[in-house]
């Protein structure tokens, strides 16, 4: 059996649970972090972190976006905050084709170290309404990299594992309990700031997790 | 009307006559070009000179996979040479999801600048049998971008366009010389050197279109 995996590893609370299930099923992970000038860039030295936590290797791709168009990658546009969590809508946060992009990558991963699964902690419940963290988009890309790759043609396509995709933020924390995730060392908040800044839509969405779930946040 | 495009060029002849074709159609192209740390980083050049000859703004993207597993990235692998052109199977030159990642970024230049088509010059007929130039996959992503883009929620969704993908080499070459594409700038040769090898398979591709075209090639 071929338990070779790829883990998107962002640093988040998100992220850092999908790597400890995937580890979980016995799968031998390999993360894969990304740089793109997010303006919490604080969240690459929390994925390292975690990453060497859980004992797996970890490869940092670079990517200079030259446009920006996204309050993530832009920090004269100002984050949503104190906003519904349920306002619907793509919030300014959205970045253009992120997921898209770093699934991209994680395909070429998988294919050049000969992984059959990627995992991605897309979650579309208590979520931000970023169209690329739905189901049905998943399910067309997992049906793209069956046309597009080398392994399609070899009938040995990658698939795309999202295990958080329908639960709710509280589920995630009590998952993330249960597969003793080092919940201290994840970085959730859109900010660039030393400490979570509470108000960001990632932080609030988080707080709601926690408090749901009846646990203490450890890494406030 | 939204005229605005995004073009792929690589600085090769299918790529240069895309951009040329996009502009004869009346859009206005922002051409993007990638250092993927190619072995033949010499098409860069030509990529660039040919967006300066067709007047077209262009981005350079920097993409530093850290890991290789294609003749195009790894100098210690040989490249195919002098066998059938019409072999099948996938050649050691098939980089792990290249087209894939291009298109990636495309899809999130072409949001944030609020550019509605992207141009890709894919090619299914004398080509190298990459999987990821084929119209299947090309549909299959572009259905893929209208779920995971802001503009397919908004049903704007990008469109890809492919004019050369069932084109042999020869029409392209013809095609190429009605719209007076600077060919004379462009790169085909997989290998690094000054000159074309002329034996790989990017080479005999491209001299085989102008040989059936009954034409000089203008860079030789």
């Amino acid at each position: 059996m071929n338990n070779k995996a790829v883990v998107l590893l962002s640093g988040g609370l998100d992220s850092a649970t999908t790597l400890y299930f995937a580890k979980s099923k016995g799968f031998v992970c390999h993360c894969l972090i990304f740089d793109y000038n997010q303006r919490h860039r604080r969240e690459i030295k929390s994925a390292m972190a975690v990453a060497k936590k859980a004992k797996c290797p970890y490869s940092l791709v670079k990517i200079a976006l030259p446009w920006k168009g996204s309050a993530l990658l832009d920090s004269k546009i100002s984050l949503p905050k104190n906003q519904s969590l349920t306002r619907g809508g793509v919030p300014s946060t959205y970045v253009p084709a992120r997921n898209i992009i770093f699934l991209s990558f994680a395909a070429s991963y998988a294919e050049a170290i000969g992984a059959r699964d990627v995992f991605i902690g897309a979650n579309a419940v208590d979520y931000s309404g970023y169209p690329d963290c739905r189901p049905e988009f998943i399910k067309s890309y997992q049906t793209m990299l069956g046309k597009g790759l080398k392994t399609g043609v070899d009938k040995k396509s990658i698939r795309l594992q999202t295990p958080l995709i329908r639960l709710t933020k509280a589920q995630i924390v009590t998952l993330a309990k249960s597969l003793k995730v080092p919940l201290e060392l994840t970085w959730s908040c859109y900010q660039g700031g030393n400490k979570p800044c509470g108000v960001c839509d990632s932080c609030r969405f988080r707080a709601k997790g926690f408090e749901e779930a009846k646990m203490k946040d450890a890494a406030l």
